[in-house]
């Protein structure tokens, strides 16, 4: 198992959904730097649950006791360290022994990998709260990079079959990215957004759950960071962003809809702008060619699937006597996860960009 | 710059477009694995240019000479290294300069990373060509696999607007990916290619080009392999996909379609088979749960741009004087390279399984 | 700054003298090892200061808080981070500000580094408690080496001009191995224990301070791990040895010895044993021929040199107005790190094999 | 097997003594970096055979051919790979099978890890021949650092019993670390060399070998650069110079000389100098404290074991047999390492700087 991840920068993340606590080392940060915690506090709240209705009902106070790598607000330059305790785990919920497996979980998964010692409790180390040391970490690195210019923001694009208004690949406004990265549930237009409770909550009525889209911008990143082959800004972007539990697609740019455009029409052309800088004319590219940055706008899609925690009855299998059942999950789910995993997302683009920026 | 890949297995990746050779280091295989060059030959062959018109007619010879890591046709378990000399560089095709910038290329993101020494000619360490160290290595992968009785095929699912069959997601069938496997421009169903071949003659004869999709499977992975957070499969794979160039989207499984998917609908429902085993009905999962692999086939696509090397004129930057500038783009080019990127999404997959599997 | 080492199990370093806890994730353990925590506080109390007169009288409670990575006594694959809370921390001892940089310690190049919001506070993140979090690793580690019959143990080879036996290299008896590494400040001749109290004691009467080398032997190592290159057993260990502070030389088998001897008394001959094993009749290699184990002990030894902080009177340099100056240091130090390194030594050893073992 | 060394700038070795050809890739070096092939010439002759009696009258020609990473003498910022063929290859000389395996090389550890499919021709891939590629290697780093005003030169300090004057670790002049950095066999002292050269004869015509020690100085070394833990320079320097065979101990500084010391006279005693820097009036601490560049010289020794070949008869096993030996090998050897070992320590003290630099 690796739960590290980084080279510049690195984060290791540690703790499970019903261990004495979760947690996050980030290793590798300038010293020097302030860091404000109340900034990082808006950033965790915006991942809590038990918001509104489209999430959990559960109380976790996700509050990051920072035990090292600050000194005075600033940073040393030595790994910093923070912790949140685990203080609403009820473990009853679940059950430790996964005797029926959960579909759409990793429950199956782990027993193949770690065997009958692996912690199934709440999902133990693949929990969804295991987030919360990203969001953390992302918290960190984004006011290092803020301080650069540069301005990450994420929105639901889509839930279900309820669709926001696209970013603006080309040009996405500092304000608009500033009010998107400081909101719960974040999203263009506020009809989209009264939508996308309607349709989850039509989920959450019938025991079942969507899925959905976020998209997310970085804008006045640097030119030129990023490599021609194995440490591509998408590939390192990717690495990352496969991480976050339930991601299924990751696209760059127009993404998958490249595969039906033609060349003269994908190629962004150039032209020199007001101030002598070279610029293009479309954002087909995401911002990145050849793997490095070209000065516009990163623009990046992630595909979340539905919450596999639903109330409804699903076939699975008993591992212990190797027969087929019948299996309904209780307990508290967010019937979409899309609304607490744009804060996630923000985050694990800040924490790549610290690696790619030198 | 780190053309290196892998933890377990690494690949090392060198040379350009125009430079005396091109060639991989593979780092970490086992010993005494036999290797087949004449299906290594095979897969590179799949790769070359010049096959049809969907293709560059450049006549590249992609030979690999193998310096060391093989003693009597078997792996000896130092690193083997193959060159492949570049026979056909015709540098006046494109240019040492780059005055000009070519959209969609690399050239002016190498401008910014590299400066002026960067190699430009012909795309430098950013062309193309360099996919073939990426289909040895993964051809010399393959072998070690299949010897586990894993199986890797691709197809173009589709080119432009035309569409291939879909792989079937629960049983792709041995007998056909080993068909798509050692095919030229691999496609399930022939009439789709011809049809995917007059698309491409259609954008080809408007000295235009076109974008498309890969899909890839991969069979009788063992259960159990990635890691709940960074070392996801997901994670894992993407990170090497995204080094392709001209990938800008990847997804697993049922991909972005889960964002529209109910959680009833995309959890696979487990059942017991005839041998006891535990499979699952659907496979939305793509194999993949909680970032490991599950026993069921691995499948995910990739979207390709459309080559950005076309005919027509464009408008461009004089990165001398800075000014804006009309550009038209002369020498030989592939107008769709979906065809000889189905090999090179088979390696890369091959690599990645041999980094993930114990 | 990077406090992560390993490549297949990692160690994550965090903390500082002064901060409100210190602590260390270990990534990549196996799932389902019985950890017995009486063992791992055998280990804690071994380098834990205030034992006798060569320590300093400090009352630091070492004690490690496992806030993850455990479950009912046993490893569940998922990293496992521990915590040891700093009670006793008397930052008036020290002084914030290194006005004043002390001779033979990090705070000049901390500053170089770090620059003015480095942690100077006890030698914050250089600070040698740190190494309680690589002993902490160390005994979990080795209690998964010892099921595999691996023992390591290490004693004061010397401390100043005073010498203990040195280890017979080619058959450390297990008994004696183990009788070393559960005592505090282990020396195979107690008459030399004796004599290097009394040799430590001259020098803290005179607010002096001494050095040593210790010696470190593990057996029953499995042979073919290592690598002849850059992972040869020596990098490996050496790597994470040099990481221990005040370390300035590292030898294996007969080490600096080599550099006088002719090849026919170095090379260790072969014979085969009564069980048909191939075995060497010395063991000057240290137990290691190019890079990889032979199934020998593995023997070596590192220089400690004496602890910087003394009380007499030192030259240094006022940072501040950048003059010469006259320092005397007060507070609580170590007159000889020897007794309290044993420990550290056989734990960085146990972190490296269980790297090097597959 | 892992023939990669690096973070920032990896060298990737590869090739054995009797493959087609031996070589290395840079991967991660600055682009716009002038080579002078001449000076690369110059450090490969320096390390060549056949040059006196003190090495093998094997005729390898080392000449590395570039095939890619440089274009017009400068580096583009692409992995540099240089292939260096072997053309005098008596593979009778060693013989393919080990049935007996000779005592102090690697090859009955070969044979454990990499079984009957190891390349036993000349030692393979743990051949002394592969030092090539990392001088190679280091003569493309030293260009880059001495342009940085950085000089590193390395010495015989002692063969056998014949020693040479220690380098002055406080001040190690520039011209002389030149004078030594480009000579063959490189020693302070005239005297002290003919005297080794006796001591050389002396075990040749004993059909024996001798070991000794090589130290070494790297000079203007930018301060603030390690780390404090396991990025120490100590750790990062120990762990390439002991991938280079034979070498069996590294210290820096005072090295095992410190054990017998007293801290009042191991700490480096601080002054303002005329300039207004912070220098140290002794230099035990080899330039490093904390694991950080104080601005001092680096200054470190390793200690190499005496050639393993040797023409007298040695007891060893047949592995095939299971039964003991005598052995007597015959060939073409290197009586004493030192002479050829020094520009090799040299190129691994260069590849280690350039990763730690920023």
């Amino acid at each position: 198992m690796s739960s590290i991840w980084g080279e510049k920068v690195k984060i290791s993340v540690f703790g499970g959904s019903h261990t004495a606590a979760i947690g996050v080392t980030i290793d590798g940060l300038p010293s020097g730097e302030k860091i404000d915690m109340d900034k990082v506090l808006l950033q965790m709240s915006r991942r809590a649950p038990g918001k509104d209705k489209t999430a959990t009902p559960r109380c976790e106070k996700d509050f990051p006791n920072v035990i090292c790598g600050l000194k005075d607000g600033f940073t040393t330059g030595a790994p910093l360290t923070a912790i949140i305790v685990n203080t609403n785990t009820k473990s009853s919920d679940y059950g430790a022994v996964p005797e029926l497996v959960r579909p759409g979980h990793a429950d199956l998964t782990a027993l193949y990998k770690y065997g009958e010692h692996s912690d199934f409790r709440g999902g133990g180390h693949f929990s969804g709260r295991l987030t919360a040391s990203i969001v953390f970490a992302g918290a960190v690195c984004r006011q290092i990079l803020e301080r650069k210019g540069i301005v990450i923001g994420a929105h639901a694009l889509s839930i279900g079959s309820v669709k926001d208004i696209s970013l603006d690949s080309l040009n996405p406004e500092k304000a608009l990215l500033e009010r998107l990265n400081s909101e719960y549930f974040s999203v263009i237009n506020p009809e989209a957004k009264e939508k996308m409770y309607a349709e989850v909550e039509k989920y959450r009525m019938e025991s079942d759950s969507i899925g959905g889209i976020v998209e997310c911008a970085a804008i006045n990143v640097p030119k030129g960071i990023g490599e021609p082959m194995f440490q591509s800004v998408e590939s390192v972007f990717s690495s990352i962003l496969f991480s976050i539990p339930a991601v299924k697609g990751v696209e760059f740019g127009r993404g998958f809809g490249v595969a039906e455009m033609c060349g003269s029409e994908n190629n962004d052309p150039y032209r020199v702008d007001d101030k002598g800088n070279f610029v293009t004319e479309t954002n087909n590219a995401g911002g990145i060619l050849g793997g490095i940055t070209n000065g516009m706008p990163i623009v990046f899609r992630l595909a979340f699937k539905p919450t596999p925690s639903i109330g409804k009855e699903q076939k699975t299998v008993n591992t212990k006597n190797r027969e087929n059942a019948d299996y309904t999950i209780h307990g508290r789910h967010d019937p979409c996860i899309i609304p607490r995993a744009i804060p996630v997302v923000e985050a694990a683009a800040a924490i790549a960009l610290m690696n790619l920026i030198k």
